[in-house]
C-alpha cells in the first residue's frame, strides 16, 4: 500500500487513520456480523453510530442547545434551493455577499426559484482579491436573510470576520452561511448563525452527505410548495431519517469526529496546524519569483492556496513532476487554470513541508 | 471477522466479494497512493471507474441508447418530486397505481407539489394482496405520465406484468417506475418505461445513491421553475456531475455491476437463484401450521417476504432466537409488524437454507 500526498479540492484527503478504522470495519463491525453499509438506519447500532456523530460534532462546534443538526443529501448544491424554500415562506428576499463562484451559484438558484436575491455587497470590482468589509455591506429592507460563502474554494479567498446581518432599519436576520470548504478548520461562533451548512467531502467525510445547522425558531419559514425532504422541519423532527439517509458516509463523518477530538485534540487544536500549514505555503509563495498568488493577506484562504507560475508554460511540467514525486491533485480549477493546493484538516503537516520542498527545487531548476 | 446473514429491507446486504474488494482498496485504490473517496470526480480515475460502472448497468439491463443513466442522490423518496417536475411541465396529471405505501408516498408527494394526482387502478379494496389486473388500470384524459411500484417493500407485494400506459383516447405515456426494491433481480425490457428510478441500498449499493433511466425523448418536458439539481437534462448534460455525486457510493455500486457480471453471470442466472430462494421460503411457509403470508400467490415479492406467526406472543423470541443463530433483522416493518426476510440479490441461498431450517425448528418447538 502506499499513501501520497493528496491536494484536491474535494472530494478531498481524508485522515489515514479514518480510513484505516473503515478498512478493518468494512466487513464485520465491531462483531456484529455486518458492515455499516448493510445496517438498517432505523437499527439500534446504526442509530447509536449516527446519535455519537451528532454528539460530537455537537462538541467540537460547541453548538448551542436551540440549534438543530441534520445530516442529509445532495451536497451544498441542494442547499442553494433548499435554504431560500426554508426561509422565504414568510416573505422577503434573500441577500447575497458576492465574493466568488460558489457564492454566486447560491445566489443564481435563490434567482431561479424567487425571482430575485439582490447583492448586499460584492467583491466583483476588486477581481475577488478581498472580502467586502464591513461598513460596505448594505442589506435591503425587505432581507428575509443574509447568505456568504465562509471560504471559495476556487478563488482562495476566504472571510476574515463573521458578516453582521441587518436590515437599514436595525432588525437583525438570520445569518446563512456555506461552511462547506472551511468548516471544522478552527473553532465557530455558532450562535452568530442563523443557518449553516456544509457539504460533507472537504473535512467532514466523503461525498454525498451534507450537514445543516439551523436555529430551532426557524423551522416555521418554510415555503408551503417545495420538496418535502428539503424540508428542514421534518429532518428536524424525523431525527434526519425521513428517507433513508447516506448511512455510510454518516458513520465515516462520525469517525473523523473522533480523529478531531482524540487525535487531535479539538478545533483551536486543529486551527493551529492549520495556520501553521497555510503559513508556510504562502511564504513560500511570497519569497519565490517563480510563483504568485493575487488575493489580499488578510483574505487568503487557509484551506485552498490558489498559486500561478510566472510562465505558465511550465504548468504542465510542474503537475507531471509533482505527480511523479507523489504530490497529487494540484491543478487549479478548470475554469481559473493554474494550480491549487487544498489544504484541509486531513492534509499533514509533512504534506505541506514535501510541497514547499518541491515548490523550491522546481524553482531552482526551471524558475 | 463474523459475517452473519443479513435480511435486512434496506439499506441491505451487499456481495461479501464487493465489500472484500473495497476493504482492500480502501487506503490505496490500485497503487493511486489515495483512496476512491478522496479522488476528485473529475479526475481520470474517477471518470474510468463512473464510465464502467455506467456501461455494466447498460449492459446488465440491455438500456437501449435512447435512454440516459443518472447517478444522483436523495433516494427515492427525492425522485417522488422530481419525477413529476421532470415530467409536468407541459401540463397533465400524473396518474398512479396504489399498491402499497412506498406508492401512496409517492402519490403523496406529487399531490403536494401539483394539486392532483389520480389513482388509475388500486388494491385497497383488497387489502393490498393483490396487484390491480391489466383490465381494472383506467388513465384520466389528462394523464401524463403513469406511476407504479413495481415491488412493494412493505407489503411484499410485486407486480407479475408490466402496466401498460394508455390514455382513453388510445395515446400512450411514458411508464414511470419505483424500481428500488427489485431493480436487477432480474432481466427487464427497458424500451417499456419512460422513467425507471430506484434507491441503490437494495440490489445496487449503498444509500446514499440514486439510479434514474430516462428515455431522452423526455428530457424536454421539465417544468421552469423546480430546484436545478432535480432536473434530469442538466444530468444527463453534466454526466451526473453537475455537482460533486457521491463518488464512493458509485464506485460501490460500480463493484456490485462488476459481480452481478462475472460472479453471477447476468441477471438471467441472478433471476433463477433468487425464483429459487423465493420458492423454497414461501414454500416452508405455505407448508407450515405457524407461518402465513397473506398475498396472492402470483404477486408475492421475490425480494420481500413478509409473514405472521399464528401467534403474535412468539415473535419476540422468534427474533430473539433467529438473531442468536446468526439470522439478522427479521422484524416486519414497524407499520405492519410481524416478520420480513428480504432477499435481495446479495442474500446467499445459504441464508434461505439456513432461515427456512431455524423456522422449521422454531415451530416443532413452540408452534
Amino acid at each position: 500500500m502506499t499513501r501520497h500526498f493528496n491536494f484536491c479540492a474535494g472530494p478531498a484527503a481524508l485522515p489515514e487513520p479514518v480510513l484505516a478504522r473503515a478498512r478493518d470495519e468494512l466487513l464485520d463491525y465491531r462483531g456484529h456480523g455486518l458492515s455499516v453499509m448493510e445496517m438498517s438506519h432505523r437499527s439500534p447500532e446504526f442509530v447509536a453510530i449516527a446519535e455519537r456523530a451528532e454528539r460530537d460534532l455537537r462538541e467540537l462546534l460547541a453548538v448551542p442547545d436551540d440549534y438543530r443538526v441534520l445530516f442529509t443529501q445532495g451536497g451544498a448544491s441542494l442547499q442553494f434551493a433548499a435554504v431560500p424554500y426554508n426561509l422565504l415562506g414568510r416573505g422577503g428576499r434573500a441577500n447575497f455577499l458576492h465574493t466568488g463562484i460558489w457564492g454566486k451559484k447560491a445566489m443564481a438558484e435563490a434567482r431561479h426559484l424567487f425571482g430575485e436575491a439582490p447583492v448586499a455587497a460584492s467583491s466583483e470590482a476588486g477581481g475577488f482579491a478581498a472580502v467586502p468589509r464591513p461598513a460596505d455591506i448594505a442589506l435591503t429592507e425587505d432581507a428575509a436573510y443574509l447568505h456568504y460563502t465562509a471560504n471559495e474554494t476556487i478563488g482562495g479567498l476566504e472571510f476574515d470576520y463573521i458578516p453582521e446581518a441587518v436590515r437599514p432599519d436595525g432588525t437583525e436576520v438570520p445569518l446563512v452561511c456555506d461552511l462547506s470548504s472551511s468548516i471544522l478548520s478552527e473553532p465557530l461562533d455558532v450562535s452568530r448563525f442563523g443557518v449553516i451548512y456544509a457539504g460533507a467531502q472537504k473535512n467532514i467525510g466523503p461525498a454525498g452527505l451534507t450537514v445543516v445547522i439551523v436555529r430551532e425558531d426557524l423551522l416555521d419559514r418554510a415555503c408551503a410548495e417545495m420538496p418535502s425532504l428539503l424540508g428542514y422541519r421534518a429532518l428536524a423532527e424525523g431525527a434526519s431519517m425521513v428517507n433513508t439517509p447516506a448511512t455510510y458516509g454518516w458513520y465515516l463523518a462520525g469517525l473523523v469526529f473522533e480523529w478531531l477530538k482524540e487525535d487531535i485534540g479539538g478545533l483551536a487544536a486543529m486551527e493551529a496546524i492549520n495556520r501553521r500549514k497555510a503559513d508556510k505555503l504562502y511564504a513560500a509563495i511570497d519569497a519565490s519569483e517563480l510563483y504568485s498568488n493575487p488575493i489580499a493577506p488578510a483574505n487568503r484562504s487557509r484551506m485552498n492556496v490558489p498559486f500561478v507560475l510566472a510562465d505558465d508554460r511550465l504548468d504542465a511540467t510542474f503537475l507531471a513532476e509533482a505527480e511523479a514525486a507523489g504530490l497529487l491533485n494540484l491543478k487549479g480549477h478548470r475554469s481559473v487554470g493554474g494550480m491549487r493546493a487544498s489544504l484541509y484538516n486531513a492534509v499533514p503537516e509533512a504534506a505541506v513541508d514535501a510541497l514547499v520542498d518541491f515548490m523550491g527545487d522546481f524553482e531552482r531548476r526551471k524558475g
